[in-house]
């Protein structure tokens, strides 16, 4: 079998959630990542605006960093001399490295795949990737886990039921060719490999595509296809249930592409353990700071309430389910370029320990989002991705204390606990 | 008098070059700044790109800030609201704060001061202020020192000898109302005030200027009108001699708009004390790292080689002395952008401790500048922001050390010197 050590020992399972530990993670073993749990997403090993000093200055950080290929496959030459793989050329410190295909906060053009390759997208424009330079790439990267290559080109809501099985075939023939390489590669031994399941919406070829991959030797499995944007929540609901499903119950399932808190609480209940953690970049280029509250203690009324006041501010954003860009501005956050936080003296989150909330009020990063300064996305990325990643520690938490349903009423912000304001 | 404790005691004074400390700043007479020296540059109160926890790792920082007008002007309203002034609304540590009208780094038009207002440029576009309107700024922004209002619109070439003269009268009856408003303000009791001298290349004016201001009760004295780009490092040099000579000795003088490397080295030797420290942030803007050698200890022959390998490479970049536009690439830095990095795996500068050169080579930031890496800024402010204060603290030594002359060498790498490689 490809891989090494990974191993997932479950807690808790509550409904479909899944609490656990995934173990055993880098080459020695020596790292592991709760789930459900998200990495540390990077634009070419570096998480935007932040030094990994600044980096490590954030609590609860999860131990895996995401790098994907179509940053790094331009620049396959350089790497390849350079020889000591992309951990050590990006500078990056003791973290699991995942290697994924595409950038999960970017969509990639459609019509480009073939039988033999699939392309990606890096500043320089299109790479195709056979799957002998898929893994030529993979031994210069050096990777503790990877995703196989894979034709994901099926996530747009039309495609025909003839294209989505032949992703589906593609997809499986990619898979194994790429462990066929991998088997035989000394370089990778000890590496991980994540296969794909495809299927688009059409249930029956995600569980085909599910059982399918589960007879491989791979480590866990990445759901693609599904992202936001794609289709609405319900049915990616009901795909992701009906995959998961067939997958053994001891090995992780990725979830590619969802990171808004809504649909994470909703995937993680149809049994995801992890998730891509882009979503923390997309609101920060945006100019806007994360301000959802997750506080499930027992006095964390007045907090939620006060959270919520923003929200009702920011009145027309769709609070669940449409099929909305990306880039568009969600229920979860504030956007600080509004004139009404240019004399507003209060931190972004009130109680909330990340640098930029210890430091700065809300009028400051007003002023430097309007001036154009730099800072603001450093200072907005650290308080994004602090308050991100503490929210999947209270999504935890609240498996463990079986107040899942808690979290969710504080997280999504239902109508019934804003009217209790008045 | 106006002002407070501020007190310039030198301890060498070698030709013209002046060393010492300048004591007493800050409202509780708390810090002090050798010279010669160099402040640190923001925008809008931050150093750009930077956190403060980044800025503390750096190490020789100086003890005074300098904010600006420009950046300020336009926020009155929200900081007059705030009431706790400019320091704490931009979240800055223990610092003393010097406030100026202009950005160092940025040009502002000519052709629209009158006799009783001046204009700064801030993103809204252009503001006007009148000795009142710039005095009220000040008791909003509660700076520990700061530059009186001055007509500087007399640096370029061509201008008349009746309109430097006009420059002079009108700033030096600018500063006699700042002083008049500042004696009758309690808010800006143990304030500082520099007066401007002016007196565009007429060396008669700027004696006059000179005499006339060193009359009035400033603290120091800031030299307008000298800036890279506007005139010749000999005539800068003549007139800055000429100023300096009539300058009482106990008092700073602060030359604005000069931070190339040879031209500080020049200057020093004119009688200059302070400098704006906006040259690392231009060297940053333009994906350039600074990499010249201040290293005077009796082994750093080899070290000195190897950079002057880098300006050799630098070719067609004058080195001295040209009107060169202030955004264009100097003899003292290398262009990260450029292909032959690619595969460069060495830090920026051996030898440095800088967190970018510590963890990261130039292969690495070439490539982070190629795609437009927001992280590439960061890491060449942290380099370039280290290397330049760690040159004024080379000076320092050189200075105390009779060794100005081996610096100079090591600085402008003369012909002599990179010959001997061979």
């Amino acid at each position: 079998m490809a891989g090494g050590r990974m191993k997932l020992e479950l807690s808790r399972v509550v409904k479909g959630s899944r609490l656990g530990v995934l173990k055993g993670l880098g080459r020695m073993g020596q790292h592991s990542l709760e789930v459900p749990g998200c990495l540390v997403y990077t634009h070419f090993g570096t998480v935007p605006h932040l030094t990994q000093d600044t980096l490590r200055t954030l609590k609860n950080l999860p131990s895996v960093t995401q790098v994907t290929l179509s940053d790094i496959a331009e620049h396959q030459e350089v790497l390849e001399e350079f020889r000591d793989g992309f951990r050590k050329f990006a500078g990056l410190p003791d973290t699991v490295l995942y290697c994924s295909l595409h950038d999960p906060a970017a969509t990639s053009p459609t019509g480009y795949t073939t039988n033999k390759t699939v392309s990606v997208w890096g500043s320089g424009g299109r790479i195709e990737l056979t799957v002998a330079k898929f893994m030529a790439l993979q031994k210069t990267v050096q990777p503790d886990w990877y995703q196989s290559m894979a034709d994901g080109e099926t996530w747009q809501n039309n495609t025909s039921r003839k294209r989505v099985r032949k992703s589906v075939d593609r997809t499986l023939a990619h898979l194994d060719e790429c462990l066929l390489v991998h088997q035989n590669s000394q370089e990778l031994e000890g590496v991980e490999v994540f296969g794909m399941v495809e299927g688009g919406d059409i249930l029956e070829e995600r569980i085909r595509s599910a059982r399918e991959t589960a007879k491989r030797p791979v480590a866990g499995f990445c759901l693609d296809g599904l992202q936001t944007g794609s289709l609405q929540q319900d049915l990616r609901t009901q795909l992701t249930a009906a995959v998961t499903k067939e997958l053994p119950e001891n090995k992780p399932r990725l979830l590619q592409g969802v990171g808004r808190p809504d649909e994470v609480l909703a995937c993680v209940e149809a049994g995801v353990d992890l998730f891509e953690g882009f979503f923390p970049f997309q609101v920060t280029e945006r100019g806007c700071a994360l301000c959802f509250s997750f506080d499930i203690s027992p006095d964390s009324e007045r907090a939620v309430l006060e959270l919520n006041e923003e929200r009702d501010a920011a009145g027309d954003l769709q609070q669940n389910g449409d099929l909305d860009e990306p880039t568009k501005m969600t229920y979860f956050e504030m956007n600080l370029k509004d004139k009404r936080y240019q004399g507003d003296f209060r931190p972004l989150v009130e109680g909330c320990g990340c640098y930029c909330c210890k430091n700065h009020q809300r009028a400051y990063l007003h002023h430097l989002l309007v001036t154009n300064e730099l800072l603001a996305g450093v200072l907005l990325m650290i308080h994004n991705t602090s308050h991100y990643h503490s929210f999947f520690g209270a999504l935890r938490e609240a498996l463990a204390n079986d107040k899942l349903d808690l979290l969710k009423r504080r997280v999504l912000g239902r109508p019934g606990q804003t009217e209790r304001k008045e």
